[in-house]
Parts: structure tokens; sequence; C-alpha cells
């Protein structure tokens, strides 16, 4: 049985994956229902109608976020709706728990329309102390982030770019210390401007990274081209500094770093020897990888990263969304800012000491159940 | 320490009631990775994307309920908001699971305007088998239920309406089994004409009790009188057979039942004596009744009834709502019609049995296991 036919039995036998639990025991006895229902409830609603801001204190807002989608761009499955996205928020949320603690709800969108989506998120955000959307496609993403951020008083982090983001800048951080480059040393090609590559683009900008080409489909993504959208105008106004035009070869010539946030097979073998000495190679286009890791290395790739658990170097979202929410909530911080972004990818990259560090191990293993404590007290000492 | 105190404590040590596990494992492994996330997760996600009417088998759709409160009309508190709602509706939350094995999760919101309300739940509906409304003022309560069961392919049931209606006319069944009067021959008084009691009024009628005076804070619901909104005139349109108008007093002449969803002491023990011989009184307001049972009994009640844990005779919608969507369910029935509110009426009132039954017993137990398998039970019965 491969993993398909044991996802599909696992999924109908369980009828799903998150179920709810009572935090304060069994209801067994009036006692109980006196306390948790009626009447005693009713102290603590008293309470919380005149002192809203300790909800955090009485109620599961303080522990739980939301975790949504309107399935527009899930995995790299496409616009399959809210009934395909489900599995994957579900699968998002046991995570938060198990590896984070969080209380993480799934919820997923009837529409797909972002001013529907910024107003149901709006509507229902009293209950979390977090939002984390998912799989929501560019560009509409990143108004419906930019606005909702805006707008609430809890953190809204947009997994797609932001844990992208982070986990790739972890990455990219352990590569230089294997190469012994500075940020401002460094030529990185990022491939795919959707919202991981341009939302990783941007917090590599941040660290400090400044030669950076951004391709899309078409070629460099520069600001003289008329069929771009304003997302990515911004962001071909801060990168491409030698103002490159063309293809994927001709801004991957002379580059060190190849960050693949696209499709399947997007990099060939002769590309990467157009690139500088010991190149590193992140591809990682879900499941299949831009290019695969072995042809990756026999056409002089010195460093391979993917999404995938079956090879060295797996580059995934898993590292950073429960250590960034259980960091989150544990400080009642109200905005998701770069500070806090760029202190969880450096905290990522910590985790793995020096005599650790070799090309075949830059990122930590997903499994290492050190990685969201470790997260959340670096957003903590950045906060305080 | 009193059960305000306790609450207060209990729900802060837990940090509010409702938490989430996982229903596949602990994610120790990459295998375990590897099926509720990625890759397998994907096969999931593929074939709902294809059949969306398997997501009641696929995902946590087929046992998961939202509950959801504007936190308009919390408990007798009135308009305290969602922070001051979200405990109630974690408590019931918490008792679905309980005694209904259903998972349950509370949204509280933050519109109060009807079309907010109903955008938010539809647009978040995918994810859930089922709505339950709760702590809604009304009328807006009446225009959002019924619309969003217009819309939406799952069932919506308002609490405060429909899980009232049912366990009221469960112990109205079981007065009439003790004094052996038909429901033709009754005479009933509704005191109160907010969403519980015009609910319970309609479903009465629904049951074959035609003589019923409805009476709101200004007397008998009359269709002559010019100061009642839309809800309470289609109810006198179906309700007072004898034209009378007046006060309470005038409504209560030769009433066997007092049914009681106003205020506390709205019942003075004069009115009483102007009841018929042996008369019921249900005095459902909350926390304090209507009249004190005692007081009651002593202006000459045969059988009364309270919404409280501490007398005979407690009245709870928690009889109902568990076993109502247990059953909702289990059968995957998308409107909740009278003949499911009537099923789940009588199936609770048959958990009395004749040689309990008795004027201290005309109710089951609130912490009696059996009634929401019995509920769901009567509902699968009445569906198929």
């Amino acid at each position: 049985m491969n993993f398909s036919e044991e996802a599909l039995l696992k999924h109908k036998k369980a009828q799903g994956k998150v179920g709810i639990y009572s935090k304060v025991g069994p209801m067994l006895s009036r006692n109980d229902l006196s306390i948790s229902y009626t009447p005693g409830v009713g102290a603590v609603s008293t309470h919380l109608g005149k002192n809203p801001g300790e909800a955090y204190d009485y109620t599961i807002k303080g522990n739980t976020i939301a975790v949504i989608s309107d399935g527009s761009a899930v995995l790299g499955l496409g616009n399959i709706g809210p009934y395909g996205a489900l599995p994957v928020m579900e699968g998002k949320a046991i995570l938060f728990k198990e590896l984070g603690g969080v209380d993480a709800y799934p919820i997923v969108l009837s529409t797909q329309d972002p001013e529907g989506i910024i107003q149901a998120v709006m509507a229902i955000a009293p209950t979390f102390g977090g939002i984390n959307l998912e799989d929501i496609a560019a560009p509409q993403c990143f108004e419906i982030e930019r606005r909702l951020s805006e707008s609430l008083d809890i953190p809204v982090f947009h997994d797609d770019q932001h844990a992208t983001a982070i986990v790739t800048l972890a990455a990219v951080i352990n590569i230089l210390r294997i190469t012994g480059q500075k940020p401002e040393q460094v030529k990185v090609v990022v491939n795919g401007a959707g919202a991981a590559g341009l939302g990783t683009t941007r917090l590599l900008l941040s660290y400090g990274i400044s030669d950076i080409i951004v391709c899309d489909s078409k070629g460099i993504v520069s600001v003289d081209r008329s069929d771009i959208n304003e997302e990515k105008r911004e962001v071909a106004g801060r990168t491409n500094p030698e103002k490159r035009t063309g293809d994927l070869s001709v801004g991957l010539q002379g580059a060190n770093i190849f960050i693949g946030l696209s499709v399947a097979g997007a990099l060939k073998p002769e590309q990467i020897k157009m690139m500088a000495d010991k190149p590193a190679i992140l591809a990682m286009a879900n499941p299949v990888p831009e290019i695969m890791p072995d042809e990756a290395k026999a056409a002089g790739a010195y460093i391979v990263g993917t999404g995938r658990s079956d090879f060295p170097n797996q580059i995934n979202n898993v590292l950073v969304f429960p250590g960034v929410f259980k960091g989150l909530l544990a400080t009642r911080t109200k905005k998701v800012d770069d500070r806090i972004k760029l202190a969880a990818a450096k905290a990522i990259a910590s985790c793995v000491s020096d005599t650790e560090l070799n090309p075949d191990f830059i990122i930590p293993s997903v499994l290492d159940t050190r990685i969201a404590s470790t997260v959340a007290q670096a957003i903590k000492d950045n906060i305080s």
C-alpha cells in the first residue's frame, strides 16, 4: 500500500483528523454542569462582558488559532475548493498541536472573493488568538493578508508567504555559514513569483541580501515588463540590481543560490553549470522538485535541499508555523513584522550546531521537537 | 467558594474549556507526517476536489458542527458581546461532545448585523456538518435562522428557539400523561415572546395544542395590537382562539399550563389561583424563575418545573441539543423540520417510564446518558 492509499484509508477510518475534547474533564455531575455550564458560566460571561481583554485568560482565545483556506491554491494541486483544502488544514491543525502545543482549528471557506474572505475572517476573529491563512492563491493573498493584518488586533500569518520565507531564509543562513559568505556578497535567484516566491524575496531583502533576481514563468521580473501585477512590480523595484532582462538562464549566470518555489522540472542541469562555483540549489516545488537532487549534484550543485522527506535537507514550513504561533500567543503579539520573521529564521538555523552543519545537513529535521520551543523563545526575546 | 468563584478559577486555570486533539495519533515519525500531512494528504485532497460530497467521510465535516453566537442575548445577561458569549459556547461545545459524541466548535462573531452574521456563517459552512445558533437576540434570530436554513445544505438549528421548544414540549407531553388530557383539551399560556417563547408556541401548535395564549411584557399578543413585530403577529394569528385582550392575568384565567420564558418574578401566586384546577407551572427564566417552586406549590400548583438543577423537573436544553445533532449528523439531514422536532420531544418524554412518572418527575435528568442516543434514534426512525 502506498502513501496515497494509506492516507485515504486512514482519513476515512478516523473521519478526519481533528477532534475536540473538554479541557475541564467530563460532565458527569450536576456540579460539573454548574461550573462549566449554567449557572457558573454566567459569572465568567459577566466578567468578560465587562473585561473583554481578559478573554485571553478565561477562554480558548489565549491558545487558539484558526487555520483558514479558500481552497484556491492547495498544495501543488491548484484551485480544488474548500473540501479539497480541508484535509490539508486539518493536517496543519494537528501539527500545530503536536509540535507547538497550540490549539488550531481548520476553517475552509465557501467564497474565494477577497472581500468575502476578509469579511468572514473579521467576523469570526474574536474566537481566536491568531489567524493562519493557508493555500490562498496569489495575488489575492497579499491584499487579504495585508488588510486583515491592518484591521485585526490579533496576528495574521500567511503560511505560504511567511512560513516559506522563514524556513528558506533559515536554509540560506546555514548555506552562508558553510560557504563563509556574507549576505551582501551572495547572488540569489528566486524562481517563482507567487505568494511563496515574493514573500521569500522580501524577507531575504530584509535580511540584507540585496543581489536577488526574481523570475516567473516568463523570465526575469524587471520593472520594464508590462505584464506583471503590482506585487511583482514592487519587488522588481527592489531587486535585480544589474537590471538584467531575459529568461531564468540569464538570471542564473554567476548566481550562488537558486531558490525554486515554482514547478517540477523548472531547473535544467545545464543551467546549474552557468552558476557560480559550488552553487546551492533549493528546489522546493512539491511533490516533484525543480530538479531531482542526484541530477543537481551531477551538474555540480554543492548543496541541495528540497521539500521532500526522502532526501537530505527537507525545507518544510512545518519547521516554522508551530513555533511562530506558540511564540506569538505567549507574547500576545498583535502583528507579525519582519523582526519576528528574522528572529524565527535565525532560531531555526541555530538548531543546527557547527559540528552538525554540512552540505547534507543545513536545516534541522522536521521531527526535531526542540524547534517550536526555540522559535517561540526567539520571538519572546525579540518582543521583550 | 460559590459556583461563580469556582467557575472563574476553573476557566482561568484551564484557559477555556475546548481543546483540540489528533484523531490519528501523534506525529512522531516521517511516516505519520507522510500520511496525515504531505505527501499523503494530497491524495485525499485530490479525491475531495473531485468528490466534494465525500467530505463527510474523509474530513471532520461528517461529525462536526459550529456553535455560533453574536453575543447579543447571552443567557439572561443580555447583549454582552462575543467575549461574554464565548464561555457559554465553549460549555455547549463540550456538552455536545460529552453527551452526544459530536465534535462542536465554538465561534463568536464580531458583528451583530443580521446580514453580516448570515454572510459569515455561509462563508465558514463548508467545514461543518451543522450549525447551532445560540444566544442571538430576537427578532433578528428568526430571519438569520430562516435565511441560513434556506441557503445552506446542512442543518441549521437555533438552540434558543428549537431546543427550548423541544424540551418544553417534552415536559408538556408528560404533564398530559399525568393529567390524562389530550393536546386539544388543554389551555396553555406562554409568557415571553422572544426566540424561546415564539419557537415553543409554534412547536406546541404543531403538536396539536391549539388553545394557546402568548403574552409579552405588555400583555396578550393579539392581532389587534399595533406594537408587535412580524414574528409576534404571525403567532398571534394562530393563537388566542377566544380573542382575549389584556394582561397576563386575563390570559391565565382557566389555563391548565403556564410556560414562562420571560423574567424573574413574572408570575404571582394570586395569578396561579386564577388558573384551572391542578395547574402546571413551567417557570424557566434563568437563573431566577418566574416564581419559586415552593411559592407556586403554596398557591396551588400541581406540577412545577424550572430551568434549575436545584429543584425537581429541570427543563434544560441540554436534554435536546446533543441528541438532535447526533441524529442529524448520522442521517446527514439537511433541514430541521417540525417532524424532527416533534420526534425529539416525544423521545425525551418517553425516557420517563410510566412507573417513574409523577408530578416531581416529568422530565429525565440532564445527566441521564441515554437521552442523546434515544433522541438520535428517534430522528433516524423518522427520517428513514
